[in-house]
């Protein structure tokens, strides 16, 4: 299988972990490492299982007993210097949750705690890593504070939720975290997850299904409704340079889901008449949509269609999921495009999305 | 635009309503009769708008004051004689939210007295017409008392469900349903509706849309869901003669989504061994879809890649969902498709799925 040849990678979903809960305790208070130490983390779960080993590469265990997805220097190994690896976008993995919780005050503490840890023990570690702040999406106000807060730094590229929610994220309730997104030109980064768990509602329209397997399926659902909700809630119009990032939710669904909402709409426009153009319209020019885990047409040349018919070019941004156990290869896992294309799905698109400057020695 | 030349047509939705609440009144006790004088039907609903005039063609509206869909002259006129209608299926309108109700008696009576009113007053007047008998979904083993009361009758062609649901379609939970089904035969036919109202969850897995339009995007959510979990649970082992009918909830989105079930499947597919093959061959094997909202992408011949792509030549069956206003015409709303894969959509898949005989007269 030919693929494709980029001199410069941008990976848009790259996750590292606490090697231990403790990590933690320097960035939060006395009474909090106390309850953590009593009770853990507590950050509901809905018991799913994962794959792969633990939910991770098998390769990407540290052999010394150390937490998967912990060591920076295994990460540069497998990861930074395996591959031309410009930009690696660090989302996290325990802490995404937080905007599941039912205490407010202790999910805001939990994203402050996340968000200097990211800083201090990852960022400042590596020029080739950037981070998006995580903020508690229950409570708006509180989120763009923390917005605010680290905003002004050159390593931090966007801002972080996940896909679970209680309400589809183009209702005003939102409002305060997308000014500061506005205000920072920072994107809104969704990264699946949270779906059907702690405070949020079930994880697709008909209940809890049993397997894991199932669950996946809801993490387009999400997205979906997140899109439809921006487009009709005239978010897009509220926000004209607001970029949204949809992480993990798989891509091929985009064109009939856009030629969907399009053609709802020009039966009901006069019900959203804030709506000024077609939704796919604000979709292509507004929002953008990671690769891994690509879906697996046979033959895989199907992609090539979706690509064309989706604005690849504008709205697909090359992820790995490294180090998790269905992790996509920069070399493998997408077929070979268009020069032009490829060059915008491996980094141009995420420079632009995630105002990535260009490095000199990468981009000769 | 070129059109499909075909003989004869199978109309796999359309909606008869009742006149008035009181045409069920012969068919319920002098209790209910009472209570509904009183207090209405009280099904569940969400709230939101529909299209159109009132949610219907306004040609469809009996000039005289009357109930849009109660009228089997104008039903005659305007799709029965209209167009080479050799049968329609009936899906009714106003009933199909009974899944809804807490009141699980209150659900099975309705389901009686509607699938009476369905025979008397629809079936028995124009041999055209096949009814698929409404059940209380919310209560298995009365539901399939219902389908052991009616499915002797050549005028019953299935068995009818809202899309809105506590648990995925899948789950043990509706055994003795499908035991009914498979005993007699009868499609499982689930319609569009009941996504996020009365005992069931929100309508996305990110809670409840501000607009009608969103509310629709539910659709397809839904049916991923139901789908996912007939695969997963291993229905269509259990139930190796099943076939199951996915109506007015779009079509384009299947091929992305069985890419996506495959390639999930094969990851993971240790966790749900009696899984004994793709999904795909699954939902190929058992599964149907009508075909009304068609959706519309530019230049509509993208369209036949899709149904390529999704075998419509066995997935694909014709629905018109008369009267309502997004009606689709047989005339003008499918691109031209080879004549095979034609009369399959047209007539034949639903022939075969509903074991509908062919009429002399009608396939000369």
């Amino acid at each position: 299988m030919a693929t494709n040849q980029v001199e410069t990678i941008i990976d848009c979903d790259v996750h590292q972990r606490l090697g231990n809960v403790r990590d933690l305790f320097p960035y939060l208070s006395a009474a909090r490492r106390r309850d953590i130490e009593s009770f853990g983390l507590r950050l509901p779960s809905a018991g799913y299982l994962n794959g792969g080993d633990r939910g991770y590469r098998h390769d990407s265990w540290p052999g010394d007993g150390a937490m998967v997805g912990s060591d920076l220097d295994l990460m540069r190994q497998q990861l930074l210097d395996a591959y031309p690896i410009e930009y690696a976008i660090l989302l996290g993995q325990e802490l995404r949750p937080i905007g599941t919780l039912a205490d407010f005050d202790y999910a805001a503490d939990l994203a402050r705690a996340y968000n200097e840890w990211m800083i201090e023990q990852w960022l400042e570690r590596d020029a080739r890593l950037r981070g998006v702040v995580l903020i508690p999406i229950q409570w708006p106000e509180r989120a763009a504070e923390e917005i605010h807060q680290f905003a002004g730094r050159d390593d931090i590229a966007g801002v972080l939720v996940a896909n679970g929610a209680q309400r589809p994220y183009g209702q005003r309730f939102y409002d305060p975290i997308f000014q500061a997104c506005a205000e920072h030109s920072l994107p809104f980064v969704i990264h699946t997850g949270s779906e059907g768990t702690g405070i949020n509602w079930a994880p697709t329209p008909v209940g809890h299904p049993s397997y894991y397997v199932e669950h996946r399926q809801a993490r387009p659902m999400g997205y979906m409704a997140h899109i439809a909700s921006m487009v009709f809630e005239g978010l897009f119009e509220r926000y004209p340079t607001l970029q949204v990032v949809f992480v993990e939710g798989g891509y091929t669904w985009l064109p009939a889901f856009l030629w969907r909402l399009d053609a709802d709409w020009k039966g009901l426009r006069n019900q959203t008449p804030w709506v000024q153009k077609a939704p796919s319209e604000y979709v292509i020019e507004h929002c953008t949509f990671t690769s891994q885990p690509m879906e697996l047409p046979t033959p895989q040349q199907k992609l090539l269609t979706i690509f064309e018919w989706a604005d690849a070019s504008n709205t697909l941004m090359f992820a790995s999921d490294y180090p998790h156990w269905d992790f996509d290869s920069p070399e493998l896992s997408l077929p070979k495009m268009p020069d032009d294309m490829a060059r915008n799905v491996f980094s141009e698109t995420a420079r632009r999305v995630f105002k990535l400057p260009a490095r000199v020695a990468a981009v000769v």
